[in-house]
C-alpha cells in the first residue's frame, strides 16, 4: 500500500498515526510510505524491528526552487507511479483531491469513456450503506460525465456492496418537472435511457432526504461539489450523533474511492484523523484483496458488449 | 394569516391538518383560507362554532379548460395578493417553490438590489441555531444574486436570532485557494468587500460539516441547488437521531422565510407534515409579531446610507 505522508491538512502528522495504526491493525499490510524520510522513519521507529521487513520508504524531498504545493503534489504522483509500476498495490492520500484526480487519471489511465474519474463515497443509511458520487472530483462537470457516474456508481454498489440489481437515483430538489437546476434538468432522458450494468435501474429523481434514508435508491449521482457539500455534512451530523442505524455494525469509512482508473486509488478528505487515514488504508487493502478495481470493470465491459 | 391550502405533495390534507393545530395552539390567530371551500370548511367544521369568527375563506376554485398545475398555483398567487391587499399579513404555502417565489416578487414587490429573492431556512447546530441560505429559489445564481444572499442572510440572523454582528461564510468544498466549482472561486473577492448589515463580517469558506458544528459561522451563503440538497439531507439526519445539541430547546420550524420581498412570505416543504404546517404558521405569525422583514430591510438601508 502507497501512502501519500505529505497529503493532507494536518500531515505529515496524522498520516504518521493512521499508517502506524494500519500497520498495527493488519499484520498483513505492507507499506510504501512516500514523503519526507524522517516521517517514514517515526512509523518505523515505533514499530517492533521484526515488523521492519513490512515498511518500505520512498523519499520525496523539496528541490531548490519548487514552490511547497507542488513538493506536496509531488508525493501523491511518485505514490500513483508506484502503483503503475508494480512497486505497490494501491495508494492512499489524504492530499489536494484535485492532484490526485490526475495523478491517476495520467499515471494509471482512465478506462474507456471515462473523462473525469468520479470519488465514491459510502454513507450509512437507515437501510444498510448507499453510494454517493461524485464527492469532490468533478465540478462544473457536464451530462456525459455524470452519466459516466451513475455506470461506475452502479458497478461499484454490486461489486463491494454485493447489492443485486442496483437502484441508481439522481440527485435534485424536487421531483415534480421542471425542478433543479440546468444540468438537473437536462438528465433524466439520458440516465433513464443507459443500459446499467449489474442488472441495475435508474428510479428517477432523489432528495437529499433520500440519502439520509436509503429507502429508494442504493446509488445517488450528483455533481462533485453538491455531493462534497452533503458529504461532509451528513457525516459531521453521524461523528456527532451516531449513524441512521446503530445495529447495521460500524460505519463505513470516511473515505472515498476513485472510480473509472485502472487501480486502487482511495482518498481521506484534507482534514481526515488518524483514525479516518488507518480506515481509509484499510479499506484500499480490502478493495485490493477482492480484486474490486477489475471485478467494476468487468461489469461494465459485460454490459457495452451486451449493449452493442 | 393567509394559508394555501392546495400547495404540498398532501395537500390539502396536511394543509388542514396544520392550519387546525396551529390555530388550536395560538388563540390570537386569524386564517385566510385560500382553496378549495370544502377543505376550508373542514378546519371550521374541527372547531369550536365560538371559534369561527377567527377564519375567512378564499376559494379558489379550479376553472374550466385551466390545467390542475395552474389552479394549484393560483392558490399561492391569491394568498400572496391577500397580503399585498391588506386582507392578511403573512402567507404560509408549502406548494411549489418557483410559483411562490414569483408569486411574491411580483405581488409584494422585490427590495432595491434583489434580483431573485432566497428562502432561508433555520438549522439547529452544535453551537446554537445557523441560517443557511438560498435553500431553492435561486438554481444557477450568478454572482449578484448570491453577494445579495449575504446581506439578507445577515440581516436575518442580525433580526430573528438577535447575533450581533453575524459572521457570513461561503459553502464550498475545500477551503484551499482555487477549490470549488466557477462560481464559488468567483465569490470570495466580491463577498470580502461586501458592506454587510448589522455589524455582520465575511468570515471566507465554509464547508458542509461547518454548517452542523455551528462554530464558524451564523449564516452560510450558498446556491438553491446545494442549499436545498444539504438542508433535506441535515433536517432529515436530525428528524432521525435528533438534533446537534438536545440542550438547546425545540429544534427551529422546517420552514424557510422569502427574504428581499415586501411581505411575510413562508414555504414549508413539498413533503411537509401537518406539524410541520403548523410550524410554519406559528413562525410566520412570530416574524409578523416581531415586525421582522421590517426590521431587516430597515437594517439594510441603514447600511446602505453609510456606506454610500
Amino acid at each position: 500500500m502507497a501512502v501519500d505522508l505529505l497529503g493532507g491538512d494536518h500531515a505529515p502528522a496524522v498520516v504518521v498515526d493512521g499508517a502506524l495504526r494500519a500497520c498495527q491493525a493488519d499484520p498483513a499490510l505492507h507499506l510504501l510510505l512516500v514523503g519526507p524520510a524522517e516521517a517514514a522513519d517515526e512509523i518505523i521507529y515505533a514499530l517492533d524491528p521484526a515488523e521492519h521487513g513490512r515498511i518500505l520508504r520512498l523519499p520525496v524531498a523539496p528541490a531548490d526552487g519548487v514552490k511547497a504545493d507542488s513538493w506536496v503534489e509531488s508525493g501523491v504522483r511518485s505514490a500513483v507511479l508506484a502503483v503503475a509500476q508494480g512497486q505497490a498495490d494501491a495508494v492512499l492520500s489524504a492530499g489536494n483531491t484535485g492532484a490526485t484526480v490526475t495523478s491517476a487519471a495520467l499515471g494509471l489511465g482512465r478506462r474507456p469513456g471515462v473523462r473525469r474519474p468520479p470519488l465514491a463515497a459510502v454513507l450509512p443509511t437507515g437501510a444498510g450503506r448507499l453510494v454517493l458520487l461524485d464527492v469532490g472530483s468533478s465540478v462544473d462537470p457536464d451530462e456525459e460525465t455524470m452519466a459516466t457516474h451513475a455506470l461506475l456508481g452502479a458497478a461499484y454498489a454490486a461489486v463491494v456492496h454485493g447489492v443485486a440489481a442496483p437502484r441508481v437515483g439522481l440527485l435534485t430538489i424536487g421531483t415534480e418537472r421542471g425542478k433543479g437546476d440546468r444540468l438537473r434538468r437536462a438528465l433524466p432522458p439520458l440516465l433513464a435511457g443507459l443500459a446499467l450494468p449489474a442488472g441495475a435501474r435508474y428510479v428517477g429523481l432523489v432528495e437529499g432526504n433520500d440519502v439520509v434514508s436509503g429507502a429508494v435508491a442504493d446509488v445517488v449521482v450528483t455533481d462533485g461539489f453538491t455531493g462534497n457539500v452533503l458529504l461532509k455534512g451528513l457525516e459531521a451530523a453521524y461523528a456527532e450523533l451516531g449513524p441512521p442505524d446503530p445495529a447495521a455494525g460500524p460505519p463505513p469509512p470516511r473515505a472515498a474511492l476513485l472510480l473509472g482508473v485502472d487501480g486502487t486509488v482511495v482518498v481521506c478528505h484534507g482534514a481526515a484523523s488518524g483514525a479516518d487515514v488507518a480506515a481509509g488504508i484499510a479499506f484500499a487493502a480490502h478493495l485490493h484483496r477482492r480484486a474490486a478495481v477489475a471485478a467494476m470493470a468487468d461489469l461494465i465491459e459485460a454490459q457495452r458488449g451486451v449493449s452493442r
